[in-house]
């Protein structure tokens, strides 16, 4: 529809990485309080109704008695958040209409009304997944893990969600664990930053951003956990924001002695783990190739 | 609504993890080929656009010239995807109607349009994204990569961007260089037993899932390339799957020794890599503690 003007600046393509096609948009939903229609009541439905309940959002379950016990147990302990239907959702004649929710999942053996379901909301634009029928679904769940305000999704485009699961095992180990406290700490100092230089976008916004994106280069993640000192936040707003710097953690002064003997303390364990794990694992190749030498040189 | 039936059996809360609120729902959403609106020309515009058209989207862009050179560059190298509309948008009585698309993303300074684009957006259950206004999102976008099939995302609940690309940086070093191909091979082998074992849900269903996850237990990740093999896969069927078996990497033969050497080439690697962090990382402790301690005894 339009043309360049023909000043316009094109950088050469080497800049830009390509287009990979195939990929899925991967998205946070935000639910608090939002209506989501949640059609089954067996093992798949419960594992839906999980992240529904930690999304906040507020969950209508169609579904005939009886239910999977854990949709059970969470019907009697989230009573605030659930509403169950104990019948067969009867599509589109049924009172209950897809367009008053948010989201509609489905969890049901019936090919047919899982398709009819797909219809209606699609023709009403209400976001859907089918489960186990990926022409069906406008997105898919991944596997997931969390960590406070920490969520990791690891999506494998229905590859298989097994080896999603392998994955996100292997990504969880490679998480500090004291990581909740790191983004509290660097959550808090936004916060603050926030309350100093109000506003949204322009000039302000963008220099507040790239003030955060140095602090976070400036501070190692085992660090971060320190901003959730009040003091030190302040010091590092009015010593750096206010002065246009950024502070490292050296600026700030460095920890008591107690303090960091704790952390050498923790970095040596690990150290002296992945050490032994190298001797052990060495040692252990060693005796297998010289078991297979010896086998074949037989 | 629902009386639980008396008969139903709750099992204790010990056996069900606690509901912790404050989630999103994080999803991986299918764009192939829908419409989306994105608002916008400048840097935070073009990030959006990059992940759109992975996804196969087809986005109306409304924004007046100049462009972010890098959205002028995809215009110019991804046309059949993209209609430029060069101009601001109107809200209400804009032509171009936000019930038409299957997303709404807005990224601009104008934060009474934002809000309008918002409200016209959640009138129509579109779901809405507006760049920098956390309440006026229905979805965040988190930090990701992409290795083919495999995508990952990291979301800080907007605790801050910045802290979630450094964790992503760490999730990435943790994922094994070959996982392409191991998904790959996995998808394969799922597609080779639906076409033995084809439809949807029910017993089979379940039987095919239960399967191909002992088959994902059984097998390293490492070695699940081997399944891109058509052979092999024939194999694992026939003499698996349809003997309600599951054949591990030993039972199918080992691979050859060459195969075997290489790779235990690249653990030797990672195994001398880790190692002499360990003694290195070690050494330069016991020389801080040693200076430290100089340093206070004096």
């Amino acid at each position: 529809m339009s043309q360049l003007a023909p000043s316009a600046t094109v950088t050469p393509a080497a800049t830009y990485p390509a287009i990979r096609h195939g990929a899925s948009l991967l998205l946070a939903f935000r639910l608090e309080n939002r209506p989501v229609l949640l059609i089954g009541g067996g093992v798949v439905a419960s594992g839906r109704l999980f992240f529904l309940l930690e999304s906040g959002a507020h969950v209508t379950i169609v579904a005939p008695l009886p239910l999977d016990p854990s949709i059970a147990y969470r019907l009697l302990s989230n009573p605030e958040q659930i509403t169950h239907v104990p019948r067969d959702y009867q599509g589109r004649s049924d009172e209950i209409k897809v367009e008053n929710f948010a989201m509609v999942l489905t969890a049901i053996d019936d090919v047919e009304m899982s398709r009819e379901v797909c219809h209606m909301a699609r023709e009403r634009h209400v976001p859907v997944n089918v489960a186990d029928v990926p022409p069906e679904c406008d997105f898919y769940f991944g596997a997931q893990f969390r960590r406070g305000p920490l969520q990791v999704m690891i999506s494998t485009q229905g590859m298989g969600p097994k080896i999603g699961a392998i994955i996100r095992d292997r990504l969880a180990e490679a998480i500090p664990d004291d990581i909740e406290s790191a983004i509290e700490g660097v959550g808090e100092l936004r916060k603050d930053l926030r309350k100093r230089a109000p506003g949204v976008g322009g000039e302000l916004g963008k220099r507040r951003m790239e003030w955060m994106i140095k602090v976070c280069e400036a501070w190692p993640l085992e660090d971060m956990e320190r901003f959730r000192d009040q003091d030190l936040r302040n010091r590092i707003l009015d010593e750096g924001w206010e002065k246009g710097k950024v502070l490292s953690p050296e600026d700030v002064g460095a920890e008591t002695i107690q303090e960091r003997l704790a952390r050498w303390g923790a970095g040596l364990g690990d150290t002296l783990r992945g050490a032994s794990v190298g001797v052990v694992s060495g040692a252990a190749l060693g005796a297998m190739a010289t078991y297979l030498y010896l086998k074949h040189a037989r």
